[in-house]
């Protein structure tokens, strides 16, 4: 098995240099699967059996701040709140920060920032390693390229390597054993009428992370059937978005969400993040829908749901789901 | 496309008397899939793409009448109740009972009464069809053995040739254009300590019949993965049967509910025959499970669960699910 340590320090090879700074900052948006990620052929590296599809949420993300710390330990604050170390977050920082560390007497102090709703499954964790890479990036001066700050981000947490840029973005899931070709790429088409609702059902902790679940995944007896349905839906979302057919579009995404969770549920312990609430915003949705609105949903590894529509129905959505908080993912965005 | 009839004219031919009696009865018990029928190779037919597997609830099914109207229409009578001509319902007798009319001017009257928990999604219309070939044996003194009664309960309803016996039963796909092969088979080991509880989640109609929805079974992205898992389901659980190892024949009935659930929420659009409330009560069930007890369920195309455990375990149960139904399959039972 190929570590961690390898691969940065393969990326890393003609980019140390001495100039660092001492403090360096960066922002990285959030990112919701349009076509989902579920599935590890590597652990350590996070590379994925399959490729995935995102959709960054504009100026809902992560901003980090890297600079050096006195003390001789590492300080995670998150949200003005210092974290213990011995937290699965603080661990998961500091195990990143071991990689690119200049050497084992240097500590840093990482200040994260996230203006995503809490607890809604929006993978802040992808969004934070994001931000944190692209912060590393400045205070070393690597002058890496978006693609290797992407590898390095996927090592953090698997689906970082996505929340590179804004827009759509395809994670290539890739065939090398070291992961150098498992990175992130913008699709970049513009989709300025889509619109993006962070609908919450649930603050209530997942009852197993996704982390632990994917573990599981590839023992499905559907985990094969999976990896085909991906790799259509895929072809599909692309061709969708590019023709800006939203009932196509919005149809073939519910689909491989459901599906995502058909697979989840098949294993064992059987896995579902599905609450009864989120069954019931689902049906109300189905409901909406089959009266005409061109409303469709996605739920990642958790009890929240994203829903998908088009400007034109803003009211519409408001009204049957007043909470949700609305995103322009293509406005105003850098 | 072979038809029905042309099944019927094989099954009856040297079995046309004219001894008829003048009326007949027979009792059906109702009888819950443990590896789950889904999806039709043939939907004039009911003939599957799979074996099934089922449990038979022992008194609890339908009794059924029959004799012949003095009226020029055939009369339905279920629980007491005249069902109108044009409902599914009798639509559903009527075109079998023109398969079995000796000329087309005799009509029947049908008599039939379920002691089963109306719209607990429990099969009526399976041991409903099995209980009405029973009889229209006995009404024409066809002398037809059990397999062919099977075959032509089949016709009615697809999971109503295995209705014909109490127990165990595996109904074999078979392999033939005409249907043939396709037929139920005792199981024939008895399990005196496994009792099965009826959970009422929702009396709500579904939404979707399940004939309905398994038209669109096969499209789903997953059914081939299904076909793969039915098969190793049904081997284990004939294997855990004989070794009365309950444990594992709790878990691979669950897995095998869980799969065929999955496999219906993806086909487009999509079908979700659990709601919340199911929902709330497997989230129970497995929440009791984590706490040492020996409780597992099983769900048909409807909203209620079946739950599955050993007698030593009734009380803690009837506890949990203070309105559940006990059933004990193999005690009493002709």
């Amino acid at each position: 098995m190929i570590s961690k340590h390898h691969v940065v320090q393969k990326i890393l090879k003609n980019h140390n240099n001495l100039n660092y700074f001492s403090t360096a900052s960066a922002f990285a948006p959030a990112n919701i699967a349009l076509c989902k990620y579920w599935g590890k052929r590597d652990a350590e590296l996070n590379l994925p059996y399959h490729s995935s599809f995102s959709l960054s949420l504009g100026k809902l993300g992560v901003q980090t701040t890297i600079s050096f710390a006195q003390e001789d330990h590492d300080i995670i604050i998150s949200n003005n709140q210092m974290i213990a170390q011995e937290t699965e977050f603080a661990q998961r920082i500091i195990e990143f920060l071991n990689l690119i560390r200049p050497n084992k007497h240097t500590y840093f102090q990482i200040q994260s920032t996230a203006n995503i709703p809490i607890a809604a499954g929006l993978a802040s964790s992808a969004a934070g390693f994001a931000a944190l890479v692209k912060a590393c990036n400045r205070l070393f001066n690597w002058r890496l390229d978006k693609q290797e700050l992407s590898i390095l981000a996927r090592l953090g947490s698997g689906s970082a390597c996505r929340s590179l840029w804004h827009g759509f973005v395809e994670w290539h899931a890739g065939l090398a054993h070291d992961g150098m070709d498992s990175y992130g790429e913008p699709f970049t088409v513009q989709w300025p009428e889509l619109r993006i609702a962070i609908l919450i059902v649930s603050s209530q902790p997942k009852n197993i992370s996704s982390r632990q679940a994917m573990k599981l995944a590839s023992d499905s007896p559907f985990y094969h059937c999976w990896l085909t349905k991906v790799e259509t839906d895929l072809t599909a979302i692309k061709r969708n978005i590019l023709n800006q057919e939203f009932l196509l579009f919005g149809r073939t995404v519910e689909e491989n969400a459901l599906a995502m969770h058909a697979l989840i549920q098949t294993s064992w312990p059987p896995i579902q993040y599905t609450l009864p609430a989120t069954l019931a915003a689902i049906q109300k949705i189905w409901q909406a829908r089959e009266q005409g609105l061109a409303l469709f949903f996605t739920q990642d590894a958790g009890a929240n749901l994203q829903l998908l529509f088009l400007q034109q129905d803003t009211l519409q959505v408001q009204a049957l789901f007043p909470t949700a908080q609305i995103i322009a993912p293509f406005l105003n965005v850098p």
